[in-house]
């Protein structure tokens, strides 16, 4: 990584080779192995959730994994081709995989913290107490409450101003309910899920090739000498095209209303509208990573594009839940006020997506603005 | 009205006088005779809606009865007191019941454009037509289609990707049957109850003050020479007040999402939080015709004025559609999937009221910084 410190940006500069490349590969490849090591000693096979340390290697694994995918694909000339082919899909299988669990606990955190937000900043295990006694609808057998404390409420005008006894409140706490049923379920499955995988000879084949990676990067034989540049500049290219195909005008419109068009559609799967900017926020990571090959640890922290990415982050968590809230409200003899408040949930969320694309446009016109 | 032409900001011009308040109740006062001759040959009393004449009939009388009560709260020292005490209420009454068929035709309409733009662009009445054969779940009777064409849809940038055969989609319909069912009845009732009201001795005791009026203004002996300017100050500094007690910070920060705040809060009437808005949108009208008097027929259209008047007005609007969808998902026995429609429903609406008062912080703020 010798060569880590030059700035790319400087046509003067020297180019950054196929051996920075290497270098990155290498350091991810054994951060990986690391963060598998302490995945399994840190007793992963407990139950969902797990200790705080296994969350944290399966992050670092999914980390790792990510860049080294990632740079297989942005720099895909330079490797060997048969290798890399072959291990990409193994690599977006391990991350997916061990993705989901922490995905479905953060989407049930997200909607439990939005409903308690709607409720008025009432303390949710409250609310959720007088599920029972306060069933009047009779339609659904006895639900368990929320198990999870529900965080601190959002910005709060009106602190409580009505006590929380109403039927539309029950619905709250009842969809709340149901969402902590339906959501800890997928993650409990996720966590099997993931245990498998870890446990496969699939995944054993994994390890063992990131393990020679960590030794030694095929590259191609022009590759120590190539410069890295041209492809990185691929890559933000294709990011900025992605970009431009964007709804921003509209998006960079406060209030537009757009994102909550299929609101009442019948498929609960997130909306087709979602799609290019799902499509940018991969982009984004894409170029990040190649940032990160090309200027090493030396890589300045753009906040800019790290608040891009954080929008788009949000994007799809918003999308994801209000995708979660559409489908439990399809969930066979809820009551009527379950439905409602699982309702006022969608769009909520709904509306967060068109915030984040918001957020995201503020951002991206900073940056095009103010780019150094 | 010889003095309407003077600029009442120009301290080296000369006092509008108590004869300009006479000159301009004097012309109220006519045109509120006017149009309620006008209502009465244009056959007020057939169905609710009535012809277009007729509505417009009543929107004049009300626009001058709101002048005429207005005036007199704003210039009430200036006024023989027990007179302008008795007429207030009446006046008020007089425009409050008027004013009711047309709100709730027109939340009606507010509302089946919002499913309508809800559901994705395609049209209403053809999702209508599929309730009674898709109706699965069974709990409701058969629900009268909505009658009204439904107004063209808002921005829809995926214009019916999916066919809307789905279960929410009948709940789209659904709730669309069902609000129209509880708002054309109250539109119904309101119509009734301001006919009785027209031909009601109380009204008729009201025409014969506002004949008098017409010719007679009931000024104090003082008020002919008496400055206006002071009192219309007071006025505008009564709105100013108001203005600085509203969360304008807030407001100004788009996607704050403070208005879904109580969202779930079990009292569907309207929100606590809205009152203040509310309170300004009379302050901000009692200011307005406080300068009509002032500058007469020669004000100058203060389009920044108008459009935060106008964004008051949706606030009000979005206000009460937001609550009556609340109320639509009381009603007992509807179905999961109507419930689920009237909450995402009711969380548009609330985002709408939270769009109003960006809106209004937005006109306000140019106001007050480029003020003449």
């Amino acid at each position: 990584m010798a060569q880590q410190h030059l700035d790319p940006t400087d046509p003067t500069a020297g180019a950054v080779t196929g051996d920075a490349l290497a270098g990155y590969l290498r350091a991810q490849a054994t951060e990986f192995l690391r963060a598998l090591r302490l995945h399994r000693e840190t007793g992963a096979g407990a139950a969902a959730g797990g200790s705080e340390e296994s969350v944290d290697a399966a992050r670092a694994l999914r980390r790792s994994a990510r860049r080294i995918s990632a740079s297989l694909h942005t720099f895909r000339p330079l490797l060997d081709t048969d290798w890399s082919e072959a291990i990409r899909p193994e690599l977006a299988w391990v991350s997916g995989t061990l993705a989901m669990e922490h995905a479905y606990a953060a989407r049930l955190e997200r909607l439990l913290q939005a409903l308690h937000r709607l409720s008025g900043a009432t303390a949710l295990p409250a609310q959720a107490g007088v599920v029972d006694i306060a069933d009047a609808t009779g339609t659904a057998g006895r639900i368990p409450a929320p198990q999870k404390e529900a965080p601190p409420a959002g910005p709060a005008t009106h602190p409580a101003a009505t006590p929380d006894r109403g039927n539309l409140t029950v619905g709250a706490a009842k969809s709340g309910a149901l969402l902590d049923r339906q959501l800890t379920l997928a993650r409990t499955r996720a966590h099997s899920t993931a245990l498998q995988a870890l446990g496969s000879s699939r995944f054993h084949a994994v390890a063992d090739n990131i393990a020679v990676l960590a030794s030694e990067v095929p590259l191609t034989p022009a590759a120590a000498t190539a410069d890295l540049r041209p492809l990185a500049a691929a890559a933000e290219e294709r990011l900025t095209d992605a970009v431009a195909g964007l709804p921003l005008v509209t998006a960079g419109h406060p209030y537009n209303a757009a994102a909550l068009i299929h609101g009442l559609s019948p498929d609960p799967a997130p909306h087709p509208q979602d799609a290019p900017w799902h499509q940018v926020r991969l982009l984004l990571r894409l170029h990040r990573y190649a940032r990160e090959v090309l200027h090493g640890d030396s890589d300045p922290v753009d906040v800019r594009l790290l608040a891009a990415g954080q929008s788009l982050n949000r994007h799809r968590d918003a999308s994801e839940a209000a995708a979660a809230a559409a489908q439990a409200a399809r969930t066979p003899r809820i009551a009527p006020a379950t439905a409602y408040a699982l309702g006022v949930l969608h769009a909520d969320q709904r509306h967060e997506v068109e915030a984040a694309r918001f957020a995201f446009q503020q951002s991206w016109q900073r940056q095009t603005v103010g780019t150094p």
